[in-house]
């Protein structure tokens, strides 16, 4: 728990009024009495009037609109002052100074460290030189290959395989801006959900979310050096191949194909059963069921069409 | 050895006849008695006519060219019966239970795991954190970075040099898929082969086969952040830079160079001395001696000019 | 220190004349009398004239240029004879023979290795499998995530933070060629310096210098499997999105953008606050302010208007 006025201090904001301890962050929905919270997307501000937050950090313009039962701490940038205070909240990762829970079915190799809490069933594999952070859980019959990395309160579900070197629940890349350029690292408090019979190839890295989860859903097969953004969601049975890469946010239904080297923006949305070819790069949502290349993104019909109509531009010019 | 009439309740197949057993998985041409094969491309029905595999699994309509010395299994879709089936002769990988056979010649750092029956040959010099299989054979002066991961079987020729990160043998991406969109593992039963002077950047992955080998040839040399695909064979003294992707079973020639973030898809030929320029993508087979570029992939020198071409046309419109 | 005549039978190069001891390999304007250097590229005539160095490589054509307190060694290919001399110079990495220098207020867990004469400053946080080399500056307050490498003679600043898997100072991708196409390694001399309050992603590659430094200036963001390539200058306060490519020698102003999957080619300026959208490919040297994209690269205002007008064509022929 922490005092609002030595997080105000932090921040660098003014603190009026009565005072009261936090135990950590949460966006407006989700926010009870015992979180902070923030209002940077005017979008959101139906979720500030509704919020049971016990303190918001607004900007002057909506201070306005704060339900009376919040605290108020007012900031010409909340989210900047967010990043600030999102340190504060943050534990030491991979903490190891209180006894793990490993089934006495279940296989840890050598150099192997699991951190505080951490379950793993039984059945699971767990190969050298791996690395399992805090408050992990590992369901059953996991095979986990040599020199995975999994952070903090990340879910493994049952029947999950996870190739050499890939990075489970790193930290998502989201910072705020200062007016002369720097860049304040947001301190990421969600975690990574892999899904049962998930499989991520060597190398590669999913990150976890701001808040919430970063959820890849059940029989998901993800080949290697693939990443995935903060907070996304991967739909069960999905297909990513080599070197594509997810960027924030975005949401993948189910049976989604991302071909080798493709790529989504952040934040939109892919409907089921749609394919992506490799090398496509998908910046906008588009429904599912069919197959889309290119990049501007087409269909994938098209873009043969179109590159069979530049072939007879090119002869003629 | 397994019994037929067991794998065949495995993957829900009909048997009848004398039991026999064997010992694993192999392709067609490859298999001998104690091997058990399928097809399921129909291109290899020549295979299977001169297969002496001990058993088969055929769908209904290739029943007929099955040799008679073949114990026969029948079913609606051999690929993914051989799915089910290739977990069975799966071993429990990076197993320790036995000794390795290191020279005492050889430096092995702290924190290092090498599995049952592995060998390091004098003067290689292997650092910390390095995780290898079992029934790896690691030749004369090979240098491997901290944090290596080899898988079983691997072999790694004389004087290579594997930097920090760099995984070779990890699972292909080759799944079987069931009707209702769900897809099976295919467990891989081949290796990789490093031949002499091969050197792996950081973090890249060289997946293993299916059946026989990937194979990266003499000499050649691979930068940080490549994915090399499940079966590819690359030739000696090739180039391939960072970022670049070779999809599953590409055969390169000898002095192939692949410039950063290019790619090749699966199943397809580049002759020797070819280059492909950065972010080339191949997806075709193309002759070797000529330097390419662009995706759709042409001759780089018509790239150039086709992107002048192009920019004429948009001054105009 | 190594003697001349024993580098030259080393090259199989002729030496006449009285003998001496050199250090190390240095580039003609960083030389002293310890160092040997070499011209390889006539552009850097006019460092030869004024080297200082002990000893030089230089081919035939350029002998009369050489110094008169300068030994001299000629060679057809001074490039493939520094090559073959470099790995002369090169030490054991990743030695641990002697102890290292650890702040008792730093915290380094399980299974982590630090090699001789290493330093760690107090405040600095090293989580399990860590792999670090000798003769490595950590500085206060950095944060090291699990099996993250870092390699010899690398400095990282105050409040840097290392997400796991990356590898810090792995060997740049350079090579001299022989007339009959074999690549002959050029062992890397120099370090990778991370200034402070930088942050590198998981699974991200930054190569270290072949002499000097490759260089991450203050403040720099990296996301996760980026790769920087050999002797690249990254400006202060910059951002680089996930799966990004530098080729070596890149130099970044303040403040650049770079963005997913986009790349660079080696040898070219990026100006301040540059950004570059994501898949955006930069091949020659381009100012800084402005916002591009595009392969071949443009502003992204025209990628999008060209983009527009090929829709029009295509709806058109």
């Amino acid at each position: 728990m922490m005092k609002l006025s030595f997080l105000a201090q932090t921040m660098q904001l003014a603190f009026e009024g009565e005072d009261k301890e936090v135990r950590s962050f949460a966006p407006l929905k989700d926010a009870t009495s015992e979180h902070i919270s923030f209002l940077s997307d005017p979008k959101l501000l139906d979720d500030l009037k509704t919020t049971k937050a016990g303190a918001v950090i607004v900007s002057p313009a909506f201070e306005g609109f704060v339900p009376s039962h919040c605290r108020l701490l007012v900031s010409d940038n909340p989210y900047l002052s967010m990043a600030y205070a999102s340190k504060l909240f943050a534990k030491a990762p991979f903490d190891t100074s209180m006894p793990s829970n490993i089934s006495p079915k279940a296989h840890v190799s050598h150099h192997v460290s699991i951190g505080s809490r951490s379950v793993v069933e039984e059945g699971s594999y767990i190969m050298p030189n791996v690395s399992i952070g805090a408050d992990v859980r590992i369901g059953k019959n996991v095979t986990i290959y040599p020199n995975v990395v999994i952070y903090d309160n990340a879910i493994i579900g049952d029947s999950c395989m996870i190739q050499a070197g890939a990075v489970i629940g790193s930290d998502g890349f989201g910072y705020a801006h200062t007016k002369t350029g720097e860049h304040v690292k947001i301190y990421h408090h969600g975690n990574v959900i892999l899904e049962e019979e998930v499989e991520i190839g060597a190398n590669s890295t999913i990150d976890r979310a701001v808040f919430g989860s970063t959820i890849i859903k059940k029989g998901t097969k993800i080949d290697n050096l693939v990443q995935i953004g903060h907070n996304c969601e991967v739909g069960a049975y999905s297909i990513i191949v080599a070197q594509a890469g997810l960027a924030g946010s975005s949401k993948l239904g189910r049976n989604v194909v991302m071909g080798g080297q493709s790529a989504t923006a952040g934040h939109l949305e892919i409907g089921d059963f749609a394919t992506i070819a490799a090398r496509g790069g998908v910046s906008k949502s588009i429904e599912g069921g069919k197959v889309y290349g290119g990049f501007p993104l087409t269909l994938q019909s098209e873009w043969l069409k179109n590159n069979a109509k530049l072939a007879r531009f090119f002869k003629k010019n």
